[in-house]
């Protein structure tokens, strides 16, 4: 067999077990009878051990070290030799991180989000703050490895490249400095617009029964089949919502409130974006290192197309309210377009990034990437992590953090050492306001389409322009081929103000 | 570390992959989306392969080999001398069946099923007859070769000890004789006791809902636990019922019919008996060769209990007749207990073994065992199949086959290459006979308290002396340990005698 071939044909073997965990993962948040949680602990260990075998075995070194070779590189074209080389970032990762370094930081970030979670519920950061710290001090010793596998400047970027191939925090920095200067006087406009309580009607009891319905209607309207016998996708209900699978099997999972019947809605469509991604990406990349997302952020671009920039559109609540209508036997009769679009747009300075809405959300997101950036490049100590906090909080957001349980302790993130994964959230939406600007390009009337339910040219668009396009790219080229600009917030910006001015006048 | 527990590491390994393969094949069965199954394909055979690799290693071979020499054997106990014998027993048939064998037998067992499933719609014999020679003749080759491994006598026996271990066909001919000559007149005798109109009440339409409800409280019943939030099973819903899982994580499928309540009745308790015995194997045997079934006759032994000798009782309909009207809003208000325990155990000449009831079912095992045994030893051709099987279908339970569909090829089993495996359907009655009187020296009052619904101690006896044993002992040897007895069909034949002359006077 060719030197190519022998590696695919183990990274189909990597690939194929991926899948495995995706599924056996599904099951445990969907499934699984209590008592079978240890031994699905065991199974998914044995399952990620074996993957790690296979990505890290010294006969893979081998065949890369000889793909590698003048002779063989020059066989390959642009797909093999991506192939390739994102293999082998994946393999120096894997073998030049000592066993011992992985096993101590797996071991203290399950220690310190269980202490999270108590001293969390107990606003008890002192406690928590020096599990934190010594989760850090591994974390530094991990970056060092990465930065030279990464070939990455400083710490954080290298943090910041295992989510987002080849982002620096110094465009980021630029980007969210002006994303951060024109969100603020938006968040002081628009919170002002209306009072939260003209918005009680959408506490209306909408039964679970009737959700599931709505979560059916969704996933039809964006062509992400669960129902037909063609189907490659479901909808399962689990405590966080989240899309999981590969290829042809990809499975979301919603959670069902009665009395907050848009909380589901728009985790299906956050989700379902997300999941169209997976389901598309390139047939031939099918268990191929580019059969992949290309990073964290252009995953969440598109899970944030279809929840925000079509979901939240005037345009979907006028195709969709009289199906809603129709599902939940008429409980929003009496409501207006207009008011279901201002309540689904509803600005409000809040303390909890999950809970945030459009116009806020960014700004949760920048706060958590300027104190990481300043955390390790020695400007921040941990010690000094709560008080930073609460001042950038004050500052951009305008809301007093009164404990630091709705403060710094409020994310799972840093105690579980996904340090360098924020920016990507924010990343999408601005990744998504430049895909967004070159759609309009080409679909001028893409609105009148959401209006109409005309899902398919706008899915046709997302599909060829990036779901197709795997991992053959990093994410700022990708970008650039796409709308021929480098990183920009402006799109998202104008975007975001054209669509308030709009909603709220 | 020590030989054997470098042994007991490499089994770990492969009862975890094991264990993975079944929830996969469970979530396929239950809730694939249909686009997914070819990944599903890729997926089980790759799961497939790492195991066969695990079980099949040149390393696992060595340490085999030095765990069998005096030195190490002697410093091992029973169970884990047992380890060694049922892994080697594993290793050498994985070793010494030649790959291209296998694949063989595989391949043409594909082709077998799928020219079955169009034959049989057509009722077209003589189409399937060559491609069921084609797979008898490459059958016969592994059956050399296992003859050789397992220290068989003939090729049957072969067969037959890859379901049976150690069980012979001379032993089963002579059990089977006796079975069948005393339940001829049995049948003759009950099928004319009662009309089948009488039970036309057994169709009574129970709406889907209900019947989760009775799995529910049947599960509960037989303490089978699939909702506490200690439970280790669960119960979903499959064209065909099945068990599968591992120890802490064992799940059942039923399939409903709305005009048929009594359908999923029964395989609730059938999947619910076999589930309780891989509930219970011994907690040391986790990840061991011997925590599994010593044979899927002592499985089915364990099903059969369940459904038939409990949940066929006239102490059974007792209980259980109020909770099923509680259910069904008095749907069956109007029948008494002897009426709906003579419909549950009504007595019919039957052409299909699925369909046939506790009676007749053996003799539909023992005309495919007679079958077999005179198909291996060669005085049966395949092209007499189907004259052989009318004329026994006439002989013993006096029906006349108008069509191949409704005869010699209605189970799936001869094309799927599972030969040797019919006659633990019956051993599995005969077995649980014994068993049960055993049972009855200690629980003499067994049924009242199935009547009381306290199943807690008929249970506890079944763990104790059967689940709890795991794969210590052969099926002969851990029917003797119970009963001090060998195989006997007697204590079977005693118990359909009694329990029909009490039901049906």
């Amino acid at each position: 067999m060719a030197v190519y071939d022998e590696i695919m044909a183990k990274y189909r073997e990597a690939a194929l077990t991926g899948s495995v965990i995706a599924i056996m993962g599904w099951d445990m948040e969907c499934y699984i009878p209590p008592r079978g949680y240890p031994l699905r602990g065991e199974q998914l260990g044995l399952l990620g051990q074996m993957r790690q075998r296979m990505l890290s075995s010294p006969e893979l070194g081998k065949l890369l070290d000889k793909a590698e070779s003048k002779a063989e590189s020059s066989k390959l074209n642009e797909v093999q030799q991506r192939n390739i080389y994102l293999l082998r970032r994946q393999y120096d990762i894997m073998v030049k991180i000592p066993e011992e370094l992985t096993m101590a930081i797996a071991r203290q970030a399950t220690k310190a989000v269980n202490i999270w979670k108590q001293t969390k519920a107990k606003n008890d950061w002192k406690t928590f703050q020096p599990e934190l710290a010594e989760l850090i001090t591994l974390l530094r010793k991990r970056g060092e490895i990465l930065m030279e596998v990464r070939q990455a400047p400083t710490l954080y970027d290298a943090f910041i490249d295992v989510f987002e191939p080849k982002m620096t925090q110094d465009k980021i920095s630029k980007v969210f400095t002006e994303l951060r200067n024109d969100l603020i006087p938006l968040v002081d406009k628009y919170s002002k617009a209306v009072k939260s309580s003209d918005f009680s009607f959408m506490s209306r009891k909408v039964p679970v029964e009737q959700q599931r319905k709505i979560s059916t209607a969704l996933c039809d309207y964006i062509q992400y089949d669960t129902t037909s016998n063609q189907a490659g996708g479901r909808v399962d209900e689990t405590e966080h919502p989240f899309t999981t699978g590969y290829y042809d099997d990809v499975r979301i999972t919603t959670h069902y409130y009665e009395e907050n019947f848009a909380a589901s809605l728009y985790s299906v469509l956050h989700e379902g974006g997300h999941a169209l991604y997976e389901q598309n990406y390139p047939p031939e990349g099918k268990f191929q290192p580019w059969g992949d997302a290309t990073s964290y952020g252009v995953h969440e671009s598109q899970s944030r197309f279809v929840e925000n920039m079509l979901g939240r559109s005037k345009e979907f609540i006028t195709y969709f309210l009289p199906t809603l209508n129709k599902i939940t036997n008429n409980t929003f009769k009496d409501i207006s377009v207009d008011q279901m679009t201002q309540a689904v747009n509803k600005v409000e300075r809040s303390k909890i990034r999950i809970e945030a809405d459009e116009v806020t959300y960014s700004l949760h997101i920048i706060i958590r990437f300027e104190i990481e950036r300043d955390l390790f490049a020695n400007k921040v100590d941990v010690t000094e992590l709560p008080s930073v906090w609460n001042e950038k909080y004050d500052k951009y957001l305008g809301v007093e953090i009164r404990n630091d349980s709705e403060g710094v302790m409020q994310d799972t993130h840093w105690a579980s050492g996904y340090h360098g994964y924020f920016p990507s959230y924010a990343l999408g939406n601005i990744y998504g306001g430049q895909f967004l600007a070159a759609m309009e390009k080409k679909l001028p009337n893409w609105l009148d389409l959401v209006a109409s339910g005309e899902f398919g040219p706008i899915k046709q668009w997302m599909v060829t322009n990036v779901h197709l396009k795997g991992d053959l790219y990093n994410p700022e080229d990708l970008l650039q081929r796409i709308t021929g600009e480098t990183l920009n917030a402006k799109p998202f910006i104008y975007y975001l103000t054209t669509k308030y001015k709009n909603i709220f006048g």
